[in-house]
């Protein structure tokens, strides 16, 4: 009577398992900046609350398993924005985008089939993945090269005849890394070159910084048959508590293959669904203004990062994450030292070991990732936690 | 680009695929008694929506992947009400029944490996367990005897060295079998000597009627260990939107892999576990009154199918559904007939036909299963329609 081989061999979320040692801080009266998790603290549009509040129906019914028709439209709507044109049956409503990241790994890849992926990467891709058996194979970046990774090379270097897809995070998470229109033209063309699927995660399409332009697989029309994309109300909504994501696809078989997944169980919840509408129809400067906040934030951050001597980081272009190398030989026990040991004046700071995000054994001991969905003085301030940690690590381990 | 074999193999929801010819019918104007879904028309109670409609907190935040507090505990209370004691580390919230089904076979099966079940069975199962390509091996019920199966000969006879778990729905969906604490306890027996988990399905845990008591396999401590079980609110409030089930285990081990599951998805939404856990703080009364209801609706339904001659159903005993063999050579010609050639004063009725619910070819092709989730007068029309149907297809064919 065993558990399962593929979840014996899961790790817990590098994210959250250091969240109980945070409990026990705060417990004791210490205040935690808590920078591991991409939960901003930026309000849920009103509208949400209010669709849902309004709703009036006296049986919370099953919906269709593809979704409600006013979030499929409105969705329809606000991908016109960026000039791109999809059907009602070219979208699925999913329980946010983790369920729509599990649900295209169910339905591409056979068991031991592999993705593509460029690591550091965000750690429940592994699971989403190893669910059914699938297997990753990662890309390796560098902080020092800003975590570049489509480049020919490096991609072609990777492909077997087992690869099916390669997924494209942009702007990324962990690395904030965002792919210009000409990178994802480079990407699509090694993937009809070697005939594989590309899965888009744009789960953070507005947040591009500086002169950077909103890019979408979804605008290049020549790879429709073979892009699946990923999008989710949970970041561009300040709405991760909502679990709404969606499926993208104008391959038929391949829509028709998840429709079935689908019904399976059955749909995702009414309510939910009726708010995520509502924040989709809202004025396109709702965008500008979170990117100009979180622009900022990752400004504030980035400033004081870089002040400390040893830390290795190119400014991130995208996302609300920033992942850097630390003046310290293990980034884990420093995080620890900081949610056990140390404070300044009542007060520590959190964020997710990089190691978790890294494929590969050994690598992103002494990076971190931290997330920007705080105000940028407590940005600030976490930043200068982080500092001041690193002085009092370093002066324990007497370096 | 191939999609995965196992999407390829599944099939469409046989209860969801017929949707589009009785669209068709409504668009005619023609009335359809959907008696197709086990979505009921009882009213949610309007406790759920109201604690929805009070949450206050600006930000919809993730919640915790295990599930929120309020909830846990009030599913913990719920649970006392039948003298099973849980702890919180003993629960974890899903979306929906649909997901813990997923969690569960993807923690226990290794490619390959099987799960008994009694067919008919909820045809989802499949989905659940072919998309982590496990194996549910089939023992097969007949009308005749009110598809009884908890029987030692039938389901040793199906027990090979891949055989990993026993899955039991009771109440059953879709026969409405109940299984007594004695069949339980063979169950139990079973699954000690050949070292088998029991993956209990009790969704409908209170529609057992008639002098049948409520039983769980959570009632037999012994079995503890090896005992999961799925909950959700979806039948048991008529909050099918919802989307809020539960696993329940004591074995520490699954519920570690499963937390593992969790933590890859995030979390379940916020706004409807604070609506479910109202929903668990009801007076008991309320499941009393449920069960009265959905009695009559039985008998009712029950009474007018036993009108019709050559139908082989016994009664059922619980949840919701009936299934029974119709005196048509083929159920899914007879429900496409209903659908778009049959009327009687401007009404039609729909229900499902009973092949999907079978894995062994060939069977079911002459039964179908009805929902007897709407109020009685109405099921007693759609019963009469579906005698009248009888006829004029029957007449049709020239028998």
């Amino acid at each position: 009577m065993e558990v399962s081989k593929r979840v014996a061999a899961m790790q817990f979320s590098p994210i959250r398992r250091f969240n109980t040692y945070a409990f026990e801080a705060e417990a004791k009266g210490k205040k935690v900046y808590r920078l591991n998790i991409g939960q901003p603290d930026v309000e849920t549009p009103a509208c949400f609350k209010e669709a849902i509040n309004n709703y009036d129906k006296k049986v919370i019914a099953y919906a269709e398993s593809g979704g409600v028709t006013e979030l499929l439209d409105a969705m329809i709507d606000y991908m016109k924005m960026y000039d791109m044109h999809y059907e009602r049956k070219d979208l699925l409503i999913t329980d946010g985008g983790s369920e729509a990241l599990t649900l295209i790994f169910t339905a591409l890849l056979n068991p031991g089939e592999e993705a593509l992926i460029a690591e550091p990467f965000y750690t429940n891709y592994r699971t989403f993945c190893n669910q059914v058996n699938g297997k990753l194979v990662p890309l390796t970046t560098k902080a020092e090269e800003g975590y570049a990774w489509a480049k020919r090379e490096l991609i072609e270097a990777a492909i077997t005849p087992n690869t099916k897809a390669i997924c494209c995070i942009s702007p990324g998470n962990p690395t904030g890394r965002v792919l210009t229109l000409d990178e994802m033209k480079l990407v699509g063309e090694i993937a009809k070159e070697h005939d594989l699927w590309i899965i888009s995660d744009e789960v953070y399409r507005e947040f591009a910084y500086d002169d950077r332009e909103v890019t979408s697989f979804g605008m290049l029309e020549d790879l429709a048959d073979r892009v699946v994309m990923v999008d989710s109300v949970s970041k561009r909504f300040s709405a991760c508590g909502a679990r709404i994501g969606a499926i993208i696809s104008k391959n038929e078989e391949f829509m028709s293959g998840i429709l079935k997944l689908a019904q399976g169980r059955l749909c995702v919840p009414t309510l939910e669904q009726i708010g995520a509408a509502a924040l989709y129809r809202m004025d396109k400067s709702y965008y500008d203004e979170m990117k100009a906040e979180y622009c900022a934030r990752r400004d504030a951050a980035y400033e004081e990062l870089m002040k400390i001597p040893g830390v290795v980081c190119q400014k991130p272009g995208g996302a609300f994450y920033l992942t850097a190398k630390l003046p310290v030989d293990n980034v884990e026990d420093f995080l620890m030292f900081l949610l056990t040991e140390f404070d300044d004046n009542g007060e520590t700071v959190m964020f997710a070991p990089a190691e978790g995000f890294y494929m590969t054994p050994g690598l992103g001991r002494d990076e971190m990732r931290i997330a920007y969905v705080l105000d940028r003085d407590k940005m600030r301030r976490g930043a200068q936690l982080i500092a001041l940690g690193i002085e009092a690590y370093n002066k324990k381990l007497g370096k």
